[in-house]
């Protein structure tokens, strides 16, 4: 008799987005004829920059002509992109990479949920609180997260490491020993960002306590401030412990385009019960076993963000973002609410005013004001009170839903 | 101190299609001015249909324009294309489906390498042998295979189902009760088939037992013969037991484009230490929380398929590859190679002379005719003294091949 993965049965009631877009959906029913704004779900909204437009219909061309149609390419992705990867995001900050470091893959998001499967079940995991849920649910999901307590929100055997205004949401050293610790910088939900000084502290945990860092980066090409890192490696010895996961998703507009890529330094090797094992071979035999690769004219397209005008394009689109954060920075300034990130991240995660709950806070702000966003507890249970912002609506749009917002009776 | 999944650990030698490349390329290097002909990789040469193309060129427009900006799609797949599938895949055989029982993925081989994480680790597998590698090495990674004996070329927790001339290349129903079914019909390697009767007897026996088939369907499009199932849940009672992954890859020329779907109907419940779990729920579940979902540009490209121009010109690329088939086969019977397969696949299995070794006919073929097929032991046991050719070069390719090899010394 087939038995079912019983971790299937913990995990804790529907994904965070999608009961956004449900209670947005039942409102919109009730509701047909308002506006709802979302400043909710971290989707980008400008369009893909020409220059990437070009290369699709280039390589659409080639797809569609005998002599230069492509069949199955390298599971792990094309050289001309892991070059231009090289290039542009490390070499230019004096880090060195071999082309099988870097594996192409659709998306972070995918990444970082398979890369779980290297690890051996027992390994504890550390996630910052509040995070971005799906570290959380892949672990729940392969059975290292233990019993779930829903008077506290919390799991049994995971270690949280909370990010509050107390500490300025810099998450502090794990006290007991950790094997797996999941980073984002510059973070979501809370947009805020470590320095060198403070990334060191993690690298020289992970260091000396043989643990591995899986340092989400989707958001680097945000940062704007000095003495921040774009990259993990940046810091000395990371590449003894440290992966990277790095997406055009929220650089180039790739959210429905799909195409990210996954650094695993050759240096690192782990303990098993097989003898010790290599994390870049492992990656490598997994993507190459349960993956065919992306698209070609997809590896195309994000080839097209390292041309001179696509990295044009990028920073225009990624300012005329960070122009949204101002504004709604300023106008929760104006209105006397506590706010966080939206600096060097296209994400503002603010304070509920009058101890307000988050989902309460989500109700009032879609019935009162007809602006979505999202509950700060949705990400954990140091996200109680809080709530999120995003900066990727339009200009007319981010105004017009602070506007509404700066006349709620709060 | 991180551990790594000593699964990986047990794995056998490098992935079948590595080692053919490697090999492929070794001799190249040393024979640059040699033209290999590869009748080996399952890998289409025609390009894609003109009218995917012009749908592809359309959604690129799409997602350059603001008004028509695709960010985050649906994680399990757009309607518009779910709906084409369900009419013109299963309404057109009366077999219905609703929209979330059919989820779109980026590839056969990554849904059915996932679906497994499903099932709880202790469910025993059943395999059919030879087999596509695939199945079995990601039941290896996740614990699912006991111990490898070299001698015997087996896993003690697998169950092998054996393919061979003596039973037709159809297996039989094991005497042991197995909870995990994969067949794969059109059948990769060997070209085999199931009749309706056939395929019956798998099932009633997961019906009688509680097993789950995973019925991998991706080269459907290449049955010719009369009563040959084009979907298991044209047998009666399939929606109970079985799960069926299809791909555009074989059918319209996705190898390098990556889009597929996945049939996973409500019918099925399976016990679990947390209780009752329903299948299509778990599968959503997963997707939604691991995966963000196809390209919006490549579901445009999937639904063209469906098309009337889009229908005629698959039909006319898969006649194109099965006159290749007949090439073949016409050309093995006059030289007296026993083969099977290539009617209702573009698979040709066959078996090597004078008993040879499948990897010494390997290194024959592509030393002495410059030719280059897959090895019959690479997909198992079974498949000893066997070897695969495919039907996807070009008519000239695939005639030029074939006239060495009636000229090899046999």
């Amino acid at each position: 008799m087939a038995i079912a993965n019983s971790n299937y049965g913990k995990l804790q009631t529907s994904y965070l987005f999608s009961e956004v877009s449900k209670r947005i959906r039942t409102f919109k029913v009730s509701h047909p004829n308002v506006n709802v704004i979302s400043l909710g779900i971290g989707d980008v909204t400008l369009p893909l920059p020409s220059a990437v437009i070009t290369a699709l219909h280039k390589s659409v061309d080639e797809m569609g002509d005998i002599t230069t149609f492509r069949g199955y390419g390298p599971e792990t992705g094309y050289e001309f992109l892991i070059n231009e990867i090289i290039v542009n995001d490390y070499n230019s900050k004096g880090i060195y990479f071999a082309t099988d470091e870097i594996i192409i893959s659709d998306g972070t998001n995918c990444d970082i949920s398979n890369f779980q499967e290297l690890f051996d079940r027992d390994n504890i995991v550390a996630i910052t609180d509040p995070v971005y849920p799906v570290y959380l649910d892949t672990n729940v999901m392969a059975g290292r997260s233990g019993i779930y307590n829903s008077s506290t929100g919390k799991w049994s055997d995971i270690v949280y490491l909370p990010c509050t205004r107390e500490n300025k949401f810099i998450p502090e050293i794990p006290k007991k020993k950790v094997d797996l610790i999941y980073l984002c910088f510059p973070n979501n939900p809370t947009g805020t960002v470590l320095n060198r000084e403070e990334l060191k502290k993690w690298v020289d945990y992970a260091i000396e306590n043989n643990s591995i860092i899986l340092y989400d980066s989707a958001y680097e090409a945000y940062i704007a401030e000095e003495n921040i890192p774009h990259s993990i490696y940046e810091i000395e010895g990371a590449k003894n412990v440290a992966v990277e996961f790095k997406s055009f998703s929220k650089s180039a507009g790739f959210t429905g385009t799909r195409c990210a890529y996954t650094v695993v330094p050759k240096e690192i090797n782990l303990d098993s019960d097989s003898g010790k094992l290599n994390l870049n071979d492992m990656w490598s035999r997994r993507q190459t076993t349960k993956f065919n690769g992306v698209p070609y004219i997809i590896q195309r397209a994000a080839a097209a963000v390292y041309t001179n005008a696509g990295k044009k394009q990028i920073k225009d689109n990624i300012d005329y973002y960070m122009e949204n954060a101002k504004i709604i920075i300023s106008a929760l300034d104006s209105i006397g609410i506590e706010h966080y990130g939206g600096i060097n991240a296209p994400y503002i995660w603010l304070r509920a005013p009058n101890d307000m709950e988050s989902w309460d806070f989500f109700d009032k702000l879609l019935l009162e004001a007809n602006v979505a966003g999202t509950p700060g507890i949705g990400f954990g249970p140091s996200g109680k009170g809080y709530f999120r912002l995003t900066a990727f609506a339009s200009h007319e749009n981010t105004i017009e839903a602070m506007s509404r917002i700066k006349k709620l009776k709060l």
